[in-house]
């Protein structure tokens, strides 16, 4: 289907990882950011979609109460209406042990939590304070680990917070080597409101790397706000960093709302890696068709760069996806 | 006016130009490729923006044949509309020894001259041989040196061709050589179509400083087609270029067009270049509410990430600024 759509030129750099782990955050740090609510088939079908893209590392759904994130109410039923390929992660977010324990009745298998690098994060989303919010997720580690499930860990505001404005790096790195000595298989640093760049992405991957978290447990979490994710991608690499959150279309854009900060795009993400001869697994084409066919649902414009140019270079597999699917 | 934009938390990077020049192709560049003809008040009015948003590297308009592009038809008007501040610069294109005479009739002092990287733009767009259009280049150089009229020299299709794909990378660097030797102060390699990725940025950009141009007289002319410019852009600066082109709002984005390739947006660049603490001269806040000015007259959305982002951010300078112009 993908094959005349248009790919990279490659052309490789020195002392870049061979392969990066694209960690799909679309079906729920996306979602859960979009003020419409996307019906369970059509997430299912977009999980359906992103693992038939070649997706091994997809954040399906999230276990919070349903009353903090209607948008996600009904994690439940997505996980069961997804099948997950062999090999294929379906990660859940949960809160706290009461959410574990849901996204394990519903038959998940490995979990995320998320902490704050700043207080008034914890306090306005996670309803705790920065220390409490970190033990609760040391709780959720150790118990999910316990019964064999991988942990996935989140230091959101890891570059800037709305209210407190520059965050000390010196905590960020202490809530990574919190979440990273309970357990977490992977620490993501999130720029959560996209105000990193470059050299401020170098400096915070570096002293995170200092207090004893390895490269190879350490990811990024990029949101586009200011259009930088890309340069700051392309620093983090070259400190080794292998992992990077992307959201297919860049999810929770809200393109016409205020206060704009969606996921970097996948796709956009994905032009660059193969560009640079990284592999993904990925398949740009059959990624820039989801988005595609999703925006035709949503009824908004291809909210990615690559998907808007693919289907303008007239990579005609594309379009006839979005319309035939 | 602007104090109270937000602006990026300052990291440096090792290894980066202290300073670095954005030369402003808005009025040029920006507006030939959009499918609206901006009547020439807005013009003027735009570069005076501009020029008080700190620019003081220009490129105003362009004096092809106004039967080749309708839309800068009005090139001697609109210099002669332009109040050019002391020690700043208005640079006109000019195709050849007729339009080399046309702006300096109008009042110009600094022209630039484009060639091609490849067969097949020179011939679509330059109506030439490719290096029928050095030729031709040259001899503008030579003529407009000769008068003490400092030039500009682009080498378009540098990193791709919509119609041969991959371009070689020496017919660049030999393009690139000949506008040098002729005496092009500056020369700008061009990735027109926006295809080139960090791997192929660097590699272009040593290929060329191998040919024997100084770092300090290269530029890069970046298109974001697929989001990729400012990777593109640190990998560049990591090899220390220092001077970048870029279009206000990002003009000649044409959001909506089959085969949308605006150029990098110049607030966007500015917020990452201001991020890695590198100077350039030109005020954030000015060059936002100069997008947003524009944006409501043509009756479009915000075409740059970062004028979006500080206008949803609540810099209500920004809106007002735009809702009272």
């Amino acid at each position: 289907m993908t094959n005349s759509v248009p790919s990279p030129r490659v052309q490789t750099e020195e002392g870049m990882p061979a392969r990066v782990t694209v960690f799909e955050v679309g079906p729920r740090d996306g979602l859960q950011a979009e003020t419409d609510i996307i019906p369970t088939p059509v997430k299912a079908e977009l999980c359906r979609r992103l693992y038939a893209a070649g997706s091994r590392d997809l954040e399906v759904t999230s276990f919070v109460p349903p009353a903090w994130i209607p948008q996600l109410a009904d994690a439940a039923e997505v996980v069961a209406a997804v099948d997950v390929p062999d090999a294929a992660r379906a990660v859940a977010l949960v809160p706290n042990l009461k959410g574990l324990q849901r996204a394990l009745d519903a038959g998940i298998r490995e979990v995320s939590v998320v902490v704050s690098a700043t207080e008034s994060f914890a306090k306005a989303n996670l309803n705790n304070t920065r220390s409490g919010a970190i033990d609760r997720a040391v709780e959720v580690i150790q118990a999910a680990t316990a019964d064999g499930i991988p942990v996935r860990g989140y230091v959101s505001m890891a570059f800037g917070d709305p209210w407190e404005g520059e965050v000390d790096t010196q905590a960020v790195a202490q809530a990574a080597t919190a979440l990273h000595e309970a357990g977490s298989r992977t620490v993501a640093l999130g720029d959560t409101i996209g105000v990193a760049t470059p050299g401020l992405t170098g400096r915070v991957v570096q002293e995170t790397l200092a207090a004893g978290i390895p490269v190879s447990a350490l990811a990024l979490h990029l949101h586009d706000t200011y259009g930088q994710s890309l340069g700051n991608v392309h620093a983090a690499l070259r400190l080794g960093v292998a992992e990077f959150d992307a959201s297919v279309g860049g999810l929770g854009r809200c393109p016409y709302a205020k206060g704009a900060t969606g996921n970097l795009a996948t796709e956009d993400l994905v032009w660059m890696l193969h560009g640079l001869g990284i592999e993904t697994g990925l398949d740009l084409g059959a990624l820039a068709a989801t988005t595609l066919w999703l925006s035709r649902i949503r009824g908004i414009p291809a909210p990615s760069n690559v998907a808007r140019a693919l289907a303008a270079a007239g990579a005609s597999e594309l379009t006839q996806e979005a319309a035939s699917a």
